[in-house]
């Protein structure tokens, strides 16, 4: 499923929803034509393609994923509020990964320069972004952290306690490369570590 | 060694060696005195202290740790135009983690309300941190995706590839818990990578 026909997005149930703006921001918003509506299971970028948008979820879950001797490994997951701005979008190479949707999902899809245009007309939002991306990072330091040193069966409970939608979000395949297990050891060590949480 | 005494620094030695700024620029930077040279081994914040600063590497090497079964385990190394904004500094908690100059380090030392002041005399700063931060969470989002799914060899043959500094700049003990391997471990394959890598 290719990502060339979102779905219009009425934004007086989309977006407004989950944003408190003025009526000069939402108009802005309205004429950039920025908020898009994706089905579950629409690939947005593929590997090796160019890169010229940059993601930021206001509802809905999207992946990164790539492939290793023709296993799909997820790198990340995104759901709200979280950005997701391709590094090869600066360097200019083609991606080396993909994105793809978790679920029909709400997103607000940029370039480079319709942020600038945003963030020249309301410099607010771009201290909203900057502390909200500095958030993502150090909260991404810390899970790397924790996964570094941790058994299977940590990084799983570690998943539970600081991500808990995501396993009633994605299939089971997707978060077993996520957290670097085998699909078979995640069925496996996920009755325990369930048993072991509802117990305490 | 604590962190209460940072050397003065002679800022046309310092500072602006490494950025290019304007004149009302390094007035600005001057007065509210932000620039801090701290010697090696110096511990910037301890676990369980309150957090009311953001730091910048412009030169160095400063690393985040935590005590695991009291073994120190690295979290993150950062170098220069690496940003450290612990997230504890917004949910006001205090520090989970502990922070040293693994090197003597030139660093920005701010908090919230310094980065206000400067951000809205110099907006175009913002643009700048903003874009760094994106940047370096995406670099971040890389390193962890492939560290999942990679032997204790690829681990540290990637680290050579995207962060060879780091092997001569930070001692084994700490690259062997930031890559989650045993010291006696990461010193057996070291051999055999380093081999490996000069053969290519």
């Amino acid at each position: 499923m290719l990502a060339d026909k979102p779905k219009r997005v009425n934004m007086e149930n989309g977006l407004f929803n989950y944003l408190s703006l003025t009526s000069e921001e939402k108009t802005l918003i309205d004429e950039l034509n920025i908020i898009k509506c994706y089905n579950k299971g629409t690939i947005l970028l593929r590997e090796g393609d160019n890169v010229d948008k940059c993601y930021f979820v206001i509802k809905g879950c999207i992946r990164t994923y790539y492939l290793n001797n023709g296993d799909e490994i997820t790198a990340e997951f995104y759901t709200e509020s979280n950005p997701l701005s391709p590094f090869c979008l600066r360097n200019k190479k083609p991606s080396s990964f993909n994105v793809a949707c978790v679920e029909e999902s709400l997103l607000c899809v940029t370039t480079p320069k319709v942020e600038a245009i945003i963030f020249r007309k309301f410099p607010h939002f771009e201290s909203l972004y900057r502390m909200l991306v500095e958030e993502v990072l150090v909260n991404t330091h810390i899970s790397f952290a924790q996964f570094k040193n941790a058994s299977p069966e940590q990084r799983y409970e570690n998943m539970i306690v600081n991500r808990p939608d995501l396993v009633k979000r994605a299939p089971l395949s997707q978060i077993a490369s996520y957290l670097g297990i085998k699909p078979e050891s995640l069925s496996r060590l996920r009755k325990r570590v369930n048993n072991k949480l509802q117990m305490v």
